[in-house]
């Protein structure tokens, strides 16, 4: 059984390799490379990721992992070799029904979709998108066809980003926000809240202010790396080796909120398991749960008021002529300002989840067929003035703006708003574990917070699933009252605002 | 033939990306890792190396090489796909000779090795070193024992650098060289030239100046990158995506040298024919040519009075303080200062040779069993004072300096001396097609040789053997007599110094 575990782990790790080498690839190219090699590194990404799948899809390793059965039901459910065995099973099994021309088709309709994507963007022209639309419908409906019928079509296209979790959870969830989001955000929006001053704020104050936020947190410069890209972004080349990205812009400061979110998924990714490393594993456990991560550290540490006591006097040593003279207060308003508007990735804590439902709401309507890409561009402006408020005054500002669709990643989005929603929750576990935790944060501890972290969450991985992971982190199921209870405390009317 | 031409093509360009990914990985590793990656990064990259190795020996490639010799042989003896085969068919022989277990014992050895090394010249502790010099000794007996017996067994190790060039072959040249650079050492022992100041030269200022100059070169940022390591170095990812790394100290100028050396190799690959994109003629054709053009630009160029003369003035102007005073004459001199020393890699163009030639005979010493490795720092220190003039005083400074060894390249030193040779041969034939570029030089304007070499060297990667190479380049074959003639030139009694 020994020599049997220790060939699946050979196996596994290989793979491990080959994807991990992707992702050196693919972070290169997003970060470094000459714009001239982006023809060929395509080819070599395309190999890699061609030859991990079929080591992983080999014949063997199902064979072993049928044969591990006995040593799997013989360990506790979480030890990490019965999860090993139980969770590649899983990942096997699904990756086995997806034919290898399909597969293909798709990954050459997601990057040539982008390509038009982005000319379609840029000239305003949905029409020249909605071909490639069609087309990732049609490769959606043949994907789908691949599984066993679920209760709803859409439930498979969300297992690949938050397993096990159904298309009827998430409207539930999404149905009780969406009760009290629209009527917060219409009471918050006539609220004059000042946002900060247009800048300028130079790139190499906002790049070292956000690394020392970034190193308050948990970056190590022994283990992380932070670097600028057009898209800020975090990925894992091993559980030491994490890179994060920001973007920087004189006029604002968006770049410190970015580097709070990616160090935020960089923590989750540096915290799991050593003895998960080139396992399968060696992961965050759901799209969901990582943005739950980047969603604690950026806005539900990195808006708070605790956590703006320690870090004003740092912002305005900064920029001491734009902010100078900039109190605390109104710098922590300023940072929490609800303002619907158009883009979702500059949208605010509170309207940020309508931006997500709308999206939802829309991709299970594509996919059902009672909505047509033809009539896209009229139901997404129509939904989002009843949603936000806003009437949408161009394509580039409402349906183009989004690469997701282009790639043909549907079942996507809702994790984000997943994420928001779990990031309450898991906070408001570390909170009744740890009193005392805000008081650190005005001291510029976040160590405790970090531990709590790591030692209830991060070190899993992927061991167990998604649900059971936030049962054994929050004690409970997905749950959007902790996460309302939070934005009306926060922003509601009795708030301290 | 065309679906078996196409076949190999596929299975080739699969390796070929493999390869490419190990390199990204190698270049991030040696530029930009994070230092905690380390462990985990030696396996992705073992991984690669296996999984590319395992693929290109796999017997189909070689039932399609054989299959495709009446193609090749109805094509001319250049034809891109007659050298793809050819080629191929060659390096698929060799690769399958090595036992997957004797390779994988030699590039842990390699590995080992060199860490070992960085710790026994920290210390000065030859031997501690020297088990790992013995352990490397019996793997080359063993590497050796794979092939045909040759004229001699150190034939088969200069073979994996500079294929076809046999050890006579070479030892006949470094005769004559020794013949002249011995007493040319000696007679400039004694001549006072100025070194340039020893700075301070501010490392950004640096940086932008060897930009300037490896732009004048060829070096273009749509294709190009320039970034730092320890030890400078040039990769190839894609024939469109090269990158070169430079070291800087602000005490000294040797980045300027570093940039115009690795440009020289960056131009080699950068100017291989598109065709030959992802295949295995898709690189440098020895390591010798390699170097050749790496010292055609730094020093044929990169040291002459013309280029000079269009640099000078930019240098004084990067570094005012320090060189503003300084005149191109002098500037000139101490770039081309010869003093004997003790280190390779800060030797002069005229000592440098005798560095290899000690190398070169100690490696066969060694491996012959005519030299024990218990003798190895005497006979190092007996033989550099004989050739160099100067009493090595540790071994730090003498036979622990360089990492090759320790590494287990053997064979692999002759190259770069080899290198320095076929620049003066490839420079004459420049010359000589290409009346006035020492004119151009004066004016910044390096192209026209940049496009010979394109043409006649570059554009061919690795489609002929390297002696077929030179003999299309320069109209005969390898030859010390045009290097000593530069040598003399330059720093004869009667040059103009």
């Amino acid at each position: 059984m020994d020599a049997k575990l220790a060939e699946l782990k050979r196996r596994l790790a290989e793979v491990d390799d080959l994807r991990s080498a992707a992702a050196v690839l693919d972070w290169d190219q997003m970060v470094l490379m000459p714009p001239a090699g982006a023809a060929v590194r395509a080819e070599r990404l395309a190999t890699l990721q061609r030859v991990a799948h079929e080591r992983f899809v080999d014949g063997r390793i199902g064979e072993l992992l049928e044969e591990l059965r006995p040593l799997e039901q013989s360990l506790p459910h979480d030890a990490d070799d019965a999860c090993l065995v139980r969770v590649t099973r899983t990942d096997w099994e699904k990756a086995r029904r997806v034919p290898a021309d399909l597969a293909a088709e798709m990954a050459k309709a997601s990057s040539e979709g982008m390509e038009a994507w982005a000319a379609a963007r840029a000239a305003g022209d949905y029409a020249a998108f909605r071909p490639w639309l069609d087309r990732h419908l049609a490769l959606k409906h043949a994907y789908v066809e691949c599984f066993e019928p679920a209760a709803d079509p859409y439930d498979i296209l969300l297992d690949d980003f938050e397993p096990g979790t159904t298309t009827a959870e998430v409207r539930a969830v999404f149905d009780r926000l969406k009760e009290e989001l629209v009527p917060l955000i219409a009471a918050l929006r006539d609220s004059a809240v000042d946002p900060l001053p247009p800048g300028p704020y130079p790139v190499e104050a906002q790049r070292a202010l956000g690394l020392e936020a970034m190193t308050a947190l948990g970056f190590e410069p022994s283990s992380f790396r932070l670097d600028s890209s057009v898209h800020p972004f975090c990925t894992s080349f091993a559980i030491s080796d994490i890179r994060v990205t920001a973007r920087y812009d004189e006029g604002d400061l968006e770049s410190l909120f970015t580097c709070l979110h990616e160090i935020g998924h960089g923590l989750y990714e540096r915290g799991i398991s050593p003895e998960l490393e080139r396992t399968p594993l060696a992961s965050g456990c759901s799209s969901g749960l990582h943005e739950s991560q980047s969603r604690l550290w950026e806005n539900v540490v990195g808006r708070s008021l605790p956590f703006w006591r320690w870090f004003h006097p740092r912002l305005q040593a900064a920029f001491p002529g734009v902010l100078g003279d900039m109190p605390l207060e109104a710098c922590y308003r300023a940072v929490n300002r609800v303002s619907p508007s158009f883009i979702r990735v500059d949208a605010d804590e509170v309207t940020y989840g309508m931006h997500i439902i709308l999206r939802f709401e829309l991709e299970q309507e594509l996919l059902a067929g009672t909505l047509s890409s033809a009539d896209l561009p009229e139901a997404w402006n129509a939904r989002f003035e009843e949603y936000l408020g806003l009437a949408v005054p161009e394509d580039r500002l409402g349906v183009l703006q989004d690469v997701h669709w282009s790639g043909g990643a549907f079942g996507y989005f809702p994790t984000y708003q997943l994420g928001n929603v779990m990031s309450v929750q898991i906070w408001e576990a570390a909170r009744a574990a740890l009193p005392g935790l805000e008081e650190q944060f005005e001291q510029g501890d976040f160590s405790a917070l970090g531990a709590w972290l790591r030692e209830n969450l991060y070190a899993l991985g992927r061991k167990l699933t998604p649900k059971e992971t936030l049962e054994r982190v929050v004690g409970g199921p997905l749950d959007p009252e902790p996460y309302l209870r939070y934005l009306r405390e926060k922003y509601g009317a009795g708030a301290s605002r």
